[in-house]
C-alpha cells in the first residue's frame, strides 16, 4: 500500500466552518486514496456534518478540540493560552509527526504564530514567509511574504526568493522561475533602503533566476513568477488585489444590470464572461503555504468553500512528494 | 477685470506631447476666461499645433525651451544640468511669481526634484507629498504620498494627513474628510514600526478626522477620503490600482469577444458598461498635486490626453481661489 499523506485540518476555522471544511475534507479523500485527514474541532459538530457523506472511514479521523481561536484574539496570547483550541491541537499533530501538514481557514495571525512556536522553523530559516498565489493573465505568481513579519531585513528577502523559487518550480511546475523584487521603478538605484540593499544581493544569487525590479502595475500581467517583498507591502498588494477585483467586477455587474438592453446583453455574454474570470482565479491551486517550517502549514481564505479546502488538502501531497522541505533545507544550508 | 490664474504648462512632457498638451491648454482657456497659460517648450512645434485652433491670443503665451528632460534621466542630475529644459524654465516662472502653478505630464522624478529645488517648500513642511486621486465606488480618495520620498518618518505622515485633509475639503468639497492610515490590520497595535509610531500621533491630531487604520482591500470601496501612507507603499497601491484595473477590464473584454453569443451580448451592454466604468475614473479631477510647495505643481499621467490636461489646468484655479497654500501655511505653523 502506498504511503499516505496525513493532513490535520482545522475544522473550526473560517467563515464557513465546520460545514464547508468537513465537506472539503470528504471531497479530498474521495478524490485521492493517498490522503488521510484528521479533522480537528468540536467532535459532535464534525460528526453531524460527516453523517451526510459516504466515504472511506479509514481516511478520516476526528480529533476533539473544545476551544476555538477567533480572528479578534491577539495571536501570541491565544496560542499560549488556548491549549485545547483546534489550531493548537492540530499543530501539535504535525509537531509529533502524526500529521505531515496542517490546513486552516482560521486566524492568520494565530496560524503564523502557532506554526513558528509549535512546529518550529527549519534550521537556518530566519523567518517563515506566508506565500499566497495570486492570479495573473499568464497563470499565477507567488507573492512572498504576506505574513505578519513586518520590518524585514535583506537576508530575509534573499531566503524568500530562494524558498519561493523552490516552491514555484516544484509545486506549480515552472522551470527556472523568474524572481523579481517589488520596487517603485525599474532601475537598480531606485527604491527604499531595504530594496536598495537587497537588490545587489539578489543579483549575486547563483541559484535563482533574478530578473530585477517589478513595479506593481506589472504584477497582474505575470511579469514575474516569484514576487519578493517584505510583509507589509505584500499584505497591501494581496488585499488590494482582492478588494479591487471584487469592486471592479461589482461595478461591471452594476453596469450590466443598469438598462434593459444591457440586461439582455449580460444574459448572452454571461457564460463567456464567467469562463474568463474563472481563469483569473488562484483558489484552484489551494491555500497559501507558510514556508520554512518543520512541516507544512497552509492558510486558506477565511471565506473558503469546500472546493478551496479540498485543493488546499490535495496541495499537501505535492508538497510532500516533491520533498520541498528537504530542498529548502539543502538550499538554506548551502548559503550559510 | 477679474484676476487671472497663470499656469505654466510643460508642452513637451508625456507620451502625447506636444499635440495633446497644446490642445488641452486651448480647451482650458476656451472654457475659462480667468486662465492664462504659458506653454513652455520648443516654440516652433508649439506654434504649429496652436495654428489649428481658434482662441484668445491674450490667454496663451509661448515660452521657448530648447531642451527636454526624458523619463530615463536621473532626476537630480537632469534638473541641475538642463537649465534650458521645459520643466526647469516652467518651474522658474512659478518661482519668479510669473506663474501661479505648473502642470506637466513629464518625468515624475524630475518634477518632484525640480519642485523642491526650484520652487521650494512652504516653511515648516518637511516633505512635499505627491497626492493623486484614486477612483472608488463612492467617488475619489486622496492617496498621500506616492512620491519619491521613501523611508518617511512619522512627522511626515502627520503633515500628509493635514495637507491631504485641507485638499479634500477645499478642492474636492468633502466636509470633514475621513483620514485613515494604510495598515495590515484594523487594530491599533497592528503594523510596522512606522505605522505603530504614527497611529497614536494621528489619533491625537485635533484638526483632522482620523478614523483609524485602512486595509488595502477597503480602499476601492471609499472607506476613507484621505489615505495616508509612506511613498513606497503609496506607489505600490497607485500602480497596482492602474495595472489591475487595466488587466481586469482587458480580461472582461476578452471574455466578451470569445464567442458569437457573447459578442452580441457585448454590443448590447457596451453603452451601459462604458457609463459605469467612466464613474470609476479619477482623471476628470485633473492630475496629482505635489503639496507643500511655494506654488502649485500638478503631475498629470504620462499618457494624458487633452481632456485630462485641460482638467489639470482648471484644477489650478480652485487651488488658488481656495488659498490652499495659505491654509497649509497656517496649519503647519500651528503644529510647530
Amino acid at each position: 500500500m502506498q504511503e499516505r499523506v496525513n493532513v490535520a485540518v482545522d475544522a473550526m476555522g473560517g467563515d464557513n466552518a465546520p460545514g464547508q471544511i468537513v465537506k472539503g475534507a470528504v471531497l479530498a479523500i474521495n478524490e485521492r486514496k493517498d490522503i488521510k485527514v484528521f479533522l480537528v474541532g468540536k467532535k459532535e459538530a464534525i460528526n453531524t456534518e460527516l453523517a451526510a457523506y459516504t466515504y472511506d472511514k479509514e481516511q478520516i479521523e476526528v480529533i476533539n478540540a473544545d476551544d476555538i481561536i477567533t480572528n479578534d484574539e491577539a495571536p501570541v496570547m491565544a496560542i499560549r493560552r488556548k491549549k485545547e483550541s483546534s489550531i493548537v491541537i492540530a499543530l501539535n499533530l504535525v509537531k509529533e509527526g502524526i500529521a505531515d501538514a496542517f490546513v486552516s481557514a482560521g486566524s492568520t495571525g494565530a496560524i503564523l504564530v502557532g506554526g513558528q512556536f509549535i512546529i518550529g522553523r527549519i534550521k537556518g530559516v530566519e523567518r517563515p514567509p506566508l506565500a499566497p498565489l495570486i492570479p495573473t493573465t499568464k497563470g499565477v505568481s507567488l507573492l512572498i511574504d504576506c505574513g505578519a513579519n513586518v520590518d524585514a531585513r535583506s537576508s530575509h528577502l534573499i531566503q524568500f526568493a530562494k524558498m519561493g523559487s523552490i516552491y514555484m518550480e516544484n509545486i506549480i511546475g515552472i522551470k527556472n522561475p523568474r524572481v523579481a523584487i517589488v520596487n517603485i521603478g525599474a532601475e537598480e538605484e531606485k527604491g527604499n533602503t531595504l530594496v536598495k540593499e537587497t537588490y545587489p544581493l539578489l543579483k549575486n544569487c547563483k541559484d535563482i533566476n533574478f530578473i530585477g525590479s517589478i513595479e506593481a502595475r506589472d504584477i497582474p500581467s505575470g511579469f514575474a513568477d516569484v514576487i519578493v517583498c517584505e510583509a507589509f507591502v505584500g499584505n497591501v498588494i494581496l488585499k488590494l488585489y482582492e478588494g479591487l477585483s471584487t469592486t471592479l467586477i461589482g461595478e461591471i455587474k452594476r453596469g450590466l444590470m443598469s438598462t434593459l438592453k444591457s440586461k439582455i446583453g449580460a444574459a448572452l455574454s454571461k457564460p463567456a464572461l464567467k469562463a474568463t474570470l474563472k481563469d483569473f482565479d488562484a483558489t484552484k491551486y489551494g491555500g497559501a503555504p507558510l514556508l520554512g517550517l518543520n512541516g507544512l502549514v497552509v492558510k486558506t481564505h477565511g471565506s473558503a468553500k469546500s472546493v478551496e479546502v479540498k485543493n488546499s488538502i490535495i496541495q499537501c501531497t505535492t508538497f510532500k512528494e516533491q520533498r520541498i522541505n528537504e530542498k529548502i533545507k539543502e538550499n538554506i544550508m548551502k548559503i550559510e
